[in-house]
């Protein structure tokens, strides 16, 4: 199956207690196709300024990741900047400059419209939902949104959950749209609109997933430092819908097992993710050493 | 082995979003011993008042729990009020009034002081110090403490520290007395000065045990509604603590499958003690539910 992720791609500026890093690459579809790469790269759809370097499209073809579909426009590229106090999970943003990415409208082509599987990684819930309208042959949606659609956007945000497969969201993201304080209840109102799971990330807590006949839980990866959780998510998302592309088969269930493994497999590829500023960690992850934390992963948990 | 707890005997004023209950049964030594004793019903060191109704005598002896140590003081007995909001992780208090406690001195029979399991519950490490020095025979130490004692007493934490050999702290306190921002790190920090296991209590999203040899994770159960968190750090440490000593042989090596086995059936018992207020939700557990709840923990994470 080919893999489509719309989403953004930009510039970001970030401090950590580890450093500053500038007009470093970053956006969501950025993270998420780096972080699929071993396993299916992805074709990426976003927009970019004119500002926007050719290294990057050279760097994200490095990993096999389809550039055609970012389209390149007058303006600047999406600006993000931001920092991180010593609690590592929160994102404090001080400037967000949209650029190009204020009037995107994500342009499919015919072959575009006939990929099994899609990734909407978090953007305007409208727009997310004319990119699924125009799908003619999709097995398999994952969808992210955030705390902003969440609230200026209610509504859209819940008819792309029940449109979609696979929801990804963070703890307070589920409870927020949910607007339910039980974390495993609002993880099961939302399943319960329609897809199959309810992935819940929770960061250094790790990954709770929600489905009709269960509930499980990953844990993440027992990073000691984390340089830049920037773009983790996204990374996690990456890992997790490649896995799942890489081994069902088109239209068929996914079973317990293999959304397990698929979660297990992206929380291994987010702990590379963060252990680098932009896309440098990520950038490090491959089948192998991705394998080797999935292993350490697994062992966390036995008895 | 035979276990002795040290630690408070309260009455407590508790709110949550689910209730109000006043002047209900409280304090760690309290929760603990209910939720240890499906396996090792312990003899509780403690100091009530003499408005401490004799009900409650009687109420923990049903139990098999060994009284003779809770001494009937001049004054009141120890009460906490206090109150949850949504976010039931954060206990906000409203009045903390020690009464007899205040002036608290642990008296140990010589057959106390034969002991070879000694627990000690939240209370001024220097206390439980002098506790500890009293022991002429002990071969397993665990010991709690709190933020206020890592801010007010810090020196006196760390001796205790390391002369324990299970440490049970919270993620923030771990974070505090190391004085580090990655957890993994900081339960590291505290391992090295002398405890086989620092086990990292993060409420939701489970446990983080750190011991010379490795890293492990146990999930909290999936427990929907949580009426009253209080005392859910005891009884989990109640329910570990009392699976180490009903598996270990004295002085024999704690091994990590018991370690980790230990961990998951603490974290069962404390599934139970959030289902009610005081300690009517941990007065439920039973060998057998417990079991049920720690096979469905151990089935959360298998892949």
């Amino acid at each position: 199956m080919r893999m489509l992720v719309v989403g953004s791609v930009a510039f970001d500026d970030i401090q950590t207690p580890f450093g500053i890093k500038k007009n470093v690459l970053g956006g969501a579809a950025s993270h998420f196709s780096i972080a699929a790469a071993p396993l299916i790269a992805p074709k990426i759809i976003a927009v970019v300024g004119n500002d926007f370097p050719e290294k990057y499209f050279t760097y994200f073809e490095k990993f096999g990741i389809d550039t055609q579909g970012i389209e390149k426009s007058d303006g600047k590229t999406f600006h993000w900047s931001g920092y991180y106090e010593h609690d590592m999970a929160i994102a404090h943003t001080r400037t967000t400059e949209l650029g190009a990415f204020a009037t995107f409208e994500p342009k499919l082509t015919e072959e575009d419209k006939l990929r099994q599987v899609l990734f909407l990684a978090n953007i305007d819930p409208v727009i997310q939902y004319k990119v699924l309208k125009q799908m003619k042959n999709v097995q398999l949606v994952g969808f992210d949104s955030m705390n902003f659609w969440i609230e200026s956007k209610r509504k859209d945000v819940w008819k792309m959950v029940k449109e979609a497969d696979i929801v990804f969201l963070n703890d307070a993201e589920v409870r927020m749209l949910a607007e339910e304080a039980s974390l495993i209840k609002a993880a099961k109102i939302i399943q319960k609109k329609g897809p199959s799971a309810v992935i819940v990330k929770k960061g250094e807590h790790g990954v709770t997933g929600v489905t009709k006949d269960e509930i499980f839980v990953s844990p993440a990866y027992p990073t000691e430092e984390v340089l830049d959780p920037t773009g983790a998510g996204d990374s996690f998302a990456g890992g997790c819908m490649s896995y799942l592309v890489a081994n069902t088969q088109p239209g068929k269930h996914i079973t317990s097992d293999i959304l397990r493994k698929a979660v297990s497999w992206g929380s291994a590829v987010a702990s590379f993710a963060v252990e680098g500023f932009s896309t440098d960690g990520v950038a490090k992850a491959t089948r192998k050493n991705i394998e080797t934390r999935m292993s350490v992963i697994k062992k966390l948990t036995a008895f």
